[in-house]
């Protein structure tokens, strides 16, 4: 037998009791004639104590052990003289009477500890060893946990878990699929999902009423520091609601876990149009941990010659408060912040609100301080307030004012890891318009269903087609999304044809989902959550990587298991396939 | 609002109750001037009720439904004059006062029914009807049990579910990958897993203690009757437990799922070893349903001059209760059964034993009646029992008798598919021996603890070493399998040398776990069970099919979305790749 207890379960309650433990050698402490060894596992650490005086033998033994080495003592629990109240089973020790080594350990290329001197490339090579960690082990409990939550909330409300096939076929549409070479059919590809969309739909059709899944979705995409090309969602889908009953029990769903996962009570979540979104906070996943709302000014700033705003059909500021004093120096780098091509703005005006009452700005040329002060009331500025200014096309001046808002509040650190802001941003455009290919793009995906109210504009005005589409939206992260889906095959045919489909390849690539709405189709709707994004969202980590056990990099690559890599060309004759001549 | 209940729900107590159901018209029954709709949904079926003298509109309207039309009907809840006992909303129907038709419905190419009309071919294309069958339904909630029942226990037990990597490295070991092309890494490859083997032990190795996953696996293999290229394995691996310690925790598991899913008690399970399974069964898997074991005969049958057994190393019989009545057609048949080249026998040796006492056999001229008597004695056979016989060499012809063995039980009735009867098959051999190509193969996989007590033979007898290896076996199912693993790294370059690889194929293959071994890798072990086995097994089902929602034909086809296909040039040209010439 390995253990009668693990390393984090002992306390006074135990003193006396004859027990034994197994796990990895933490750290070691020598102290004259005695040595102290804490003993690890994943539930926790147990100081074991050697005497040189009472078993010189067991104590040599023990002097040679090192750092990770997998060990099993057995011994009696004993009170310590000096507890630490720091961890559970600080108030005992174990006297140890037999060790046994399981398993010797090299040296580990970093510490194990919760502030690692281990770099990115080092941990990844050596994930097995990070996950020692407590601080990325407990980001994986807690990923475990929300599924263990998300299953229980959604089992009880009658939610099947269904699982659908990891290998589909392709579909052109939308981001770049991976595909799977099919022996047995040579010539033919499989795809891996993007999403179980069309399954989940067809499932409704089936009449199962209320679905979800925990699923691996793939995209083929070049990463970005915060994308995987496999990731995890929570893909739910219910029949016979409207949008309000799909927002109640998700919005109950995220409660549930901050209650159960975090002891957070959350509030009733704020339901904000796309448009309000755009309107006050530049961006349709506003973080409200806090203010500075846009505040529109064209009226306010017109026909003074000041050129850059009357020739700008939008003009807004934020207002930043208690920032008066900002220096020249301060003001000139966030004028540079948005001038950077991630922002690609033209430039910033300022204007001061000085705690004395008085006015300044970066163009007194052109207003005076009557203007000035009607931008302050309008900004509802107090004296030592600062206002930032910008103007240009509407959409990209909100967008880029966004931008500064959130600058801004990490500057302030208004970003508080532990606050969390949770609202539902609905009304979402039907479509988006790509101006240089001239075409219409479904801003949700082609099965989004447009409101009824909006539906004669279909024709005649497709941009302003608004939605029956929403995103859930915590602390300025886009965490799930979700629409009501056409359930009526005549419409998905107007829709796909406003998207630019022929009758022929909307056939091709839908006909079996087309098909299967003319055999009696629910009303149906439903959401996904991003599993990783939430979970680092509960962890306050910056990334998604740390949540996640073994993760791939930037690259594509997982360096511990070096994958991808070649393979013997025996594999792909199989496959009908050749490699065509690499790039120089 | 779609409803204010479902079809499954209302019953007396609801009496006088305004409600609002949507879902499916089931069955449409004209009675002189009633008509009686049953509508469904997943929760049930309830009876709507549409009088012509009291609403002739709406009753024209009812009349104008179709087989499959999503309809909602808002009524009053009345007591049922005449009842029907055999569903729960029997005592009750629901006097319409106003119907919407939400979608209407093509004729379904099937009926709906749980006997359906469907064949296989028709219900697969049209998969999203065939779910709605109840018979088909079912099988899918009880995997959505299994599974939260599962997680249930598991979470209790401490275990972590931990989601390992779907695009992983390829290795030319065991069965065939999939293998998915790498476009930013341009002539590399990632493999989808068959199992997540390495990452789990790498888990243990991080400290992980207990993990399990349920999770997709891949394998390309030429598809048989029961093999989906898709599977789903629960998949377990604890740390510092002995193999006893594990198959307890999963005999828990099972008891658990039987007593929760199907309120069955199952008794402690046997543990069985494999010699002893192979001696009294002819097969690593059991069915323990019925008796029927091999009884050895070599001693009994030499020495009289029949060239047969004497020639044979192995002499087995079965004793068939109750069946010495056979008639020469019926024996005949089996002879020609076990002659088939699934069985590959050459003959069958038969000894009634009459219900009179008297004892007749094929080989009369070779035995005599004492020699037969103590054959009958051998096989504890009674009066009206029949011996069947057969003699080879021994794996070849304790494999006949089982396939002959169960073929008798088919015949008898004795596969009760309400019975349940569970062990454990042990101390598996480490390697088997490909005579063609006289070399070892892993009987389980490479990682595969050898007993201590064996180990000794590693280099003598390698074929006579026992391996901590262990199967789950219910009703002759191999339901899941495991072992204890090795975790030392020298004795894990030892087992891969017995197995052929060079230092160099064995670094380049598993490199990064042999590595991992070197940093304190604790003792472990685990299992997996097949899950899409363990559904069709608990549902009943004669193969694994009907429990995955979308599953693929035998040539991996998904008849329905026609995956999987052709694709893109383009979409090959930016992976770098290209189609050899396909074969005529």
């Amino acid at each position: 037998m390995y253990r009668t207890n693990t390393c984090g379960e002992l306390n006074l309650t135990n003193v006396g009791n004859e027990i034994v433990l197994s796990g990895w050698v933490h750290r070691i402490r020598k102290m004259g004639g005695m040595t102290f060894i804490d003993i690890r596992d994943r539930y926790g650490v147990t100081q074991l104590s050697f005497d040189l005086e009472v078993n010189e033998e067991l104590y040599t033994q023990a002097n040679k052990l090192g750092r990770e080495w997998v060990i099993k003592v057995e011994g009696i629990v004993k009170e310590r003289s000096s507890k630490n109240s720091n961890i559970p089973t600080g108030d005992i020790e174990i006297i140890a009477n037999k060790l046994t080594v399981l398993n010797k350990s090299k040296t580990p290329p970093f510490t194990i500890e919760d502030d690692t001197d281990g770099g990115d490339d080092l941990r990844m090579k050596y994930r097995y060893l990070d996950l020692r960690r407590k601080a990325v082990r407990k980001n994986l409990e807690l990923r475990h946990k929300m599924t263990i939550e998300t299953r229980k909330y959604l089992d009880h409300l009658d939610f099947l878990e269904v699982e659908t096939p990891t290998l589909i076929g392709s579909t052109p549409e939308g981001a770049r699929d991976f595909i799977v070479p099919s022996r047995m059919n040579q010539g033919e590809f499989y795809a891996l999902p993007q999403s179980p969309q069309l399954f989940k739909q067809l499932l409704m059709v089936s009449g199962f009423d209320r679905y979800f899944q925990i699923v691996k979705c793939f995209r083929d995409e070049d990463l970005r520091a915060d994308r995987q090309p496999e990731f995890t969602q929570i893909d739910c889908e219910m029949s016979f609601v409207d949008q309000n009953e799909i927002l109640n029990t998700f919005e109950g769903l995220t409660k549930h876990l901050f209650k159960t996962l975090k002891g957070i009570d959350i509030p009733d979540f704020p339901r904000m149009s796309y448009a309000d979104a755009m309107k006050y906070y530049g961006s349709d996943k506003p973080d409200t941990r806090f203010d500075m709302q846009l505040v529109e000014m064209k009226d306010l700033t017109k026909g003074r010659d000041f050129m850059v705003f009357d020739s700008a059909p939008y003009v807004g500021a934020i207002c930043v408060e208690g920032c008066a004093a900002y220096t020249r120096r301060q003001l000139d780098d966030l004028t540079n912040f948005v001038k950077r091509p991630q922002v690609g703005a033209k430039g910033l005006i300022y204007l001061r609100y000085n705690e004395d009452g008085s006015l300044k700005s970066s163009v007194d040329k052109f207003y005076s301080e009557e203007d000035l002060k009607l931008w302050a009331e309008r900004c509802n500025a107090k004296p030592g307030d600062l206002i930032l200014v910008m103007a240009g096309e509407t959409d990209k001046t909100r967008k880029q004012l966004s931008d500064l808002r959130l600058e801004m509040a990490s500057q302030l650190n208004l970003k508080d890891k532990n606050d969390f802001k949770c609202l539902w941003v609905v009304d979402f455009p039907l479509l988006e318009k790509d101006e240089e290919l001239n075409r219409y793009f479904a801003m949700h995906h082609p099965f989004t269903s447009p409101k009824p109210e909006d539906m004669h504009l279909l024709d005649t005005d497709p941009g302003a087609v608004r939605a029956n589409a929403y995103d859930m939206v915590i602390n300025g992260v886009e965490v799930g999304g979700g629409s009501i889906r056409i359930h009526d095959r005549e419409l998905q045919n107007k829709v796909l044809s406003v998207l630019g489909f022929t009758q022929e390849r909307a056939q091709e690539q839908f006909g079996f989902l087309m098909d299967a709405f003319t055999f009696g189709a629910p009303p149906h709707g439903g959401v996904a959550f991003g599993l990783d994004r939430m979970v680092s969202l509960f962890a306050g980590l910056d990334s998604i990587r740390d949540c996640i056990a073994f993760p791939k990099n930037n690259s594509g690559h997982d360096v511990m298991i070096d994958a991808p890599s070649k393979i013997d060309k025996e594999q792909l004759d199989e496959l009908g396939l050749s490699l065509v001549k690499l790039k120089e």
